[in-house]
């Protein structure tokens, strides 16, 4: 790719970032929208537009995003986010402050210097260098005195890494302080989950043992146990009953509908997807159904409190010193039965992986360890193999009724451009769901810890494939005489080939923030699929807000991608400056418009109080040492003498690290005491933090729980509280 | 070292060893040795010998041992020793499992072989072989099918280690949780170590800032803390003062015993060591002293506990379930601040060391081990430079005037046979200190911490040096034109000197518990200097116990070894069967020999309710993951096709050691909760735990504890009591 390329690519997915902005100026103005465009403000029951002002200046969005507080974030979208603020603007910083000295120190260095000028005279390479390229370390000469000022630069980067990461770090432990110190009654602070319950004594009920085995613990502060069952049947009902309930609820808005037209009563057949079967009258037989599965429903909540509970329980006690306390301690004497560890918020506990065994939830992270390992390394094989099936020949073969339609011409030319990567594409598409998946697989108990973990595997998978990958893959056959003569290490592969790949990742940065954060800001997607399915599908209001429902922030996929551009951003920092301002922009608009999604558009799903910032930190200081691994290896490669010089540099990230990691990991993983000593501003409400843990499928309809007597505990009620 | 000087060693050795055991029979029904043979049974006010009789069967000591009890061990030794006892068992039920199987089958297979006459076909060696070699490995062709019977027998060797060593590890847990759970007030289950407390805000007192904190997370269980004060200078004062107190004593007694002969009063010069200076009387003198230094204590005891104070202190809960928990738990949002741990018990507690500050300890712990790792690595550098200047001839020359007495013969020649290897002699005898001195340099706030962290210290140390070194050592230089022409890695270097060895460590273990316990059970040294001082030295009662004091049972040298006997056995115990009788003997003789110094002679210094365990169990493990790499490095010398079914091994071992750390570990680190939610016999007596803290120089003579009004809290003592 020359110059003029990049910046045709460039200007052409700048003018589209201006084009979906102004689609956003028009589009969010407009009443009908408003749940596309505010659905977080609504749900929280505030006017969409500040000021309740429909007709404003377009960019006011900007000035509202600017002027808002993190306090604002906090109030509207959780701890979470505001800690992904704090990541975006401590990178935005990082990135700025390497601008401000490295662009106007290394450019001119780069750019007077003559290293390729020299190269091309010694090479008969066919010129692969471009414009870009004489900015860039590449027009440096080997061993040139000239390297100091990048050797230099390299320092410069590594503190001013360091130094706003540990301000970062800071100011993200007092937030999630603050947030646990609040004085809100939050129920997850009242719970213990405990784990790997010995088996019970004959004579004795699984509630009885846990009661009494915490009661003669805590016997002042325990409130009450809940233990957990098998829900899976009774969640297959309940799905069920609630699925008809949807549909009696739209059966009936469609009569309601028709019944201005003589009231055509809706009917539906009870086959095969609604094709086949008898026709039946719709609301009848949904009432009917309705009928028979509560009654069913009914039945099977009593068997699952009865007889499937396992060997897991809730507990709660009614102050959260205690709870605190007892969730980072050891119960037992054999550290593998009654495992305690904070209960996590009612919305994300995951019921069905509550009651993993000890030993079986290390057996299981073990061989998920392996089967992602696998699948970053090996993940083209099946891909090759499933590409090299699906040809055009074998599509033929194999379903030969697709032969006309496939003979077509136009059909013919895009199926051979894109079949091949089809494999590829769904593969890509469906990784982050599948990484979720394995992540669930492992036995976590809480979706926050599930979404980091993705988040963790998705990091590796992108920056060991797209980063390492295209940068080696992209030359490793262009120098592989090279290899032969002279065996280089990866590293010093790496280096030789950053330079080469810089153009590609400049385009890469740029289309991925303007064309991506276009489409973020303009919601053009779920605004068009709303409106379809507003006009042919949506009935009820159920349905409709099902539909403009904007879900969560989606930290699993978009913390990683964040994290592969810093480490490209850093790794080219010095090689390239001209990349800095690419990832300031990036970062400053990604802030800029995920504000405005933040406090307008996404609504939270989960509220972890800040736990996925040690894995961010940690990625940022890992990014940082790929970054300084690799410059070793670069400047090996240039020849420079004072190369040692830059040795210190790893081993104090690495130090850096350790440093961090003792002094405030922990509190990341527990509460820490001083904070939830804090005065309540009222008395814990005992029964209804209990009831909040309860699954909906257990809920009983006639709103009694003296259902509960038997799975759960009703110990100490009368007990003095807090 | 041939057959014929091996039976004499041996002979030697056992001729010894009954002579010293004889010794023991006689002496110790002798009454003027009570005290040395039966200090722990006196100081525990029971008669010395069991049943009063003193005239009695000289083997009753065998008797009484093998019938005692894990209890009676409890109860005159404490947990640390009966767990001590579990090793040695363990261990020596390993052994004699191997020696069933292997010596009835091994030994045949090895006999019956015709390794060794081939070889000295092949070889021109000049017969390094030697009658016992017929019995080892090194009798087996390379490739022959007897060495399935080896292969077998090392899965056999480490299935059975493992199966013990889990037992132990259940037995040894039990035994920790049942101590822990007595009815018994142990002070130190009702305390917590804080360190690292931040600066105290102005206006507020150190004992305001601890004691506002705790209250604040522990309303109701909170009972009172004690702020740590530097007491090196009152340390210093009371150390002089007792010092004068028992000379005074002495002097008195030395007046009394000459009253009978008109009484002259004692006397003394007060120059350097009595030996120049003013002549005084000394009784007037020290009087005079110790009227002084009470004064000045009692000033130095206001400074220190006003002025004096650091950034830690012991805080103290009215019932022990809080103490776990506060122990286990994460105080303050920053990690490195108010960190609480278990409190040592009072006498255990390194006062000096309770101030460090977080991270200083790490670095320091990491300094410690730099130093320890050149320690182990690099000590025959500074030794050998010492040997080649205390030459005899540089002792001439430095010290003229020893030249008369150096020049003697007699004397020429015992000194040009040890001079060399003196500084070697001095340097392994100071080891255990210096290893001692370096644990406790680390920070450790606990005596037994400081000895356990030692103990492994000097495991590295002798398995390193003495094993390895010696193995490797003996036949690198004879081997080294092998190296030359194929090099080894060091496991197979390792693996081929094993043999050649086999019987340099015979003599060695034997040895070591035919001489060793002999001089244990005997304890002649111990009972020569105790008559001698009695004879020439001691005057007073309390002289005279510090005379026959016999001190611990020093875990911290006693441990390593065994641990370098166990590690030799192992290493040998398929390659030479032989030697698994003498290991057999060493830990039988060790069980007997020391159940009787436990049940009549130490006495405990600290209880650290079997935390040694865990240490002991790793190196059991180690040794044999060491055995077993080095055996699969011997398969590989001897080319056996099948070596690679050994590779399961070594990660068997290591998958075991994991799931036994996961498992146990936890609890040797913390107090389970529900271990100390017994109840208790008592009401626990607050204020006596808390006096039983206070260091003796801090103790007033007046008997009152006001003074400590300052630097101690006095709150919510009125609180209820558990």
């Amino acid at each position: 790719m020359d110059f003029s390329s990049f910046l045709t690519s460039l200007g052409t997915s700048f003018i589209i970032f201006v084009v979906l902005m102004l689609l956003f100026a028009w589009l969010s103005t407009r009443e009908g929208n408003a749940v596309v465009y505010y659905p977080n403000r609504m749900l929280k029951g505030l006017e969409p537009w500040e000021g309740g002002s429909r007709t404003r200046n377009p960019l006011a969005w900007i000035r509202e995003a600017l002027s808002s507080t993190e306090q604002d974030v906090i109030n509207m979208s959780g701890i979470d986010t505001a800690v992904y603020f704090v990541f975006l603007s401590t990178v935005l910083g990082i990135l700025v402050l390497f601008g401000i000295v490295l662009l106007p120190v290394l450019l001119p260095v780069a750019a007077t210097g003559d290293g390729i000028k020299k190269n091309t005279k010694s090479t008969t390479s066919n010129g692969t260098f471009n414009d870009l390229d004489k900015l860039s370390m590449a027009n440096i000469e080997e061993q040139s005195p000239r390297l100091w000022a990048f050797l230099i630069a390299i320092y410069w980067v590594s503190v001013v890494t360091f130094f706003l990461s540990w301000k970062a770090y800071e100011h993200v432990s007092a937030l999630r302080a603050n947030a646990l110190m609040s004085p809100e009654v939050k129920p997850e602070q009242f719970a213990v989950l405990v784990r790997d319950l010995p088996n019970v004594n004959p004579g004795q009920t699984r509630k009885e043992q846990v009661d009494s085995y915490f009661k003669s613990i805590y016997p002042e502060t325990f409130y009450r146990s809940m233990v957990v069952t098998n829900n899976k049947e009774v969640d297959k009902i309940w799905g069920e009953l609630e699925g008809y309930k949807k549909k009696l609820t739209r059966a009936e808005a469609i009569y309601a509908e028709s019944s201005g037209s003589e009231g055509t009563k809706p009917t539906h057949k009870t086959g095969f997807l609604g094709l086949c079967g008898k026709k039946v009258d719709s609301i009848d037989y949904y009432n009917e159904k309705i009928k028979e599965l509560t009654q069913k429903l009914e039945a099977e909540q009593k068997v699952t409190l009865r007889e499937k509970q396992l060997g897991s329980a809730l507990v709660f006690f009614n102050n959260r010193v205690t709870a605190a306390l007892a969730a980072q301690s050891l119960h037992a004497q054999m550290v593998d039965r009654w495992t305690a560890t904070e209960a996590p918020e009612p919305r994300q506990l995951i019921w069905s992986n509550l009651s993993i065994k000890f030993f079986e939830r290390i057996i299981r992270q073990y061989i998920i360890y392996f089967v992602v390992f696998l699948t970053i390394v090996f993940y083209m094989i099946p891909i090759g193999f499933i590409s090299a099936l699906t040809t055009l020949k074998n599509l033929r073969k194999l379903l030969p009724f697709l032969k006309p339609i496939v003979d077509m011409d136009a059909i013919k030319t895009v199926l051979e451009a894109y079949l091949p990567q089809l494999a590829l594409i769904i593969f890509l598409a469906l990784l982050p769901k599948f990484l979720l998946f394995l992540s669930k697989t492992e036995g976590i108990p809480s979706g926050s810890h599930v979404i980091r973990a993705a988040s963790g595997k998705y990091f590796y998978f992108t920056v060991l494939n797209v980063f390492i990958g295209v940068t080696i893959g992209g030359t490793l056959f262009s120098s592989l005489k090279t290899i032969e003569k002279n065996p280089n290490s990866v590293v010093s592969l790496l280096a030789k080939s950053l330079p080469g790949n810089a153009t590609f990742f400049l385009t890469f940065v740029a289309l991925k923030f303007f064309v991506g954060y276009g489409l973020e800001l303009s919601r053009i997607v779920p605004l068009i699929i709303y409106h379809l399915k507003r006009k042919y599908l949506c009935k009820t209001e159920a349905e409709l807000k099902e539909a403009w429902f904007p879900g969560d922030i989606s930290y699993a996929t978009r913390v990683p991608s964040d994290m592969l551009i810093i480490t490209i951003v850093l790794c080219y920092s010095v090689i390239a400056p001209v990349i800095i301002p690419f990832g300031v922009l990036y970062f400053a608009l990604g802030w800029l418009i995920l504000r405005n999604q933040a406090l307008k558009v996404y609504v939270p799903a989960y509220e972890s109080y800040g736990r996925m910032w040690p894995h961010m930190q940690t990625r940022i200081i890992g990014a940082l040492l790929l970054y300084q691994v690799t410059m070793l290896g670069y400047f090996g490669v240039m020849k420079f003498y004072y190369t040692p010089i830059l040795i210190p540099l790893p081993l104090l990230s690495l130090l850096f690290f350790y440093v961090c990691r003792k002094k405030f990991y922990k509190a990341f993983c527990h509460t820490a005491l001083e904070v939830v000593s804090q005065e309540l501003k009222e008395t814990p409400q005992m029964d209804q933090i209990f009831k909040s843990f309860i699954p909906p499928s257990l809920i009983s309809e006639k709103g009694e729980d003296e259902q509960f007597e038997d799975a759960l505990s009703e110990v100490s009620r009368t007990g003095s509280y807090v």
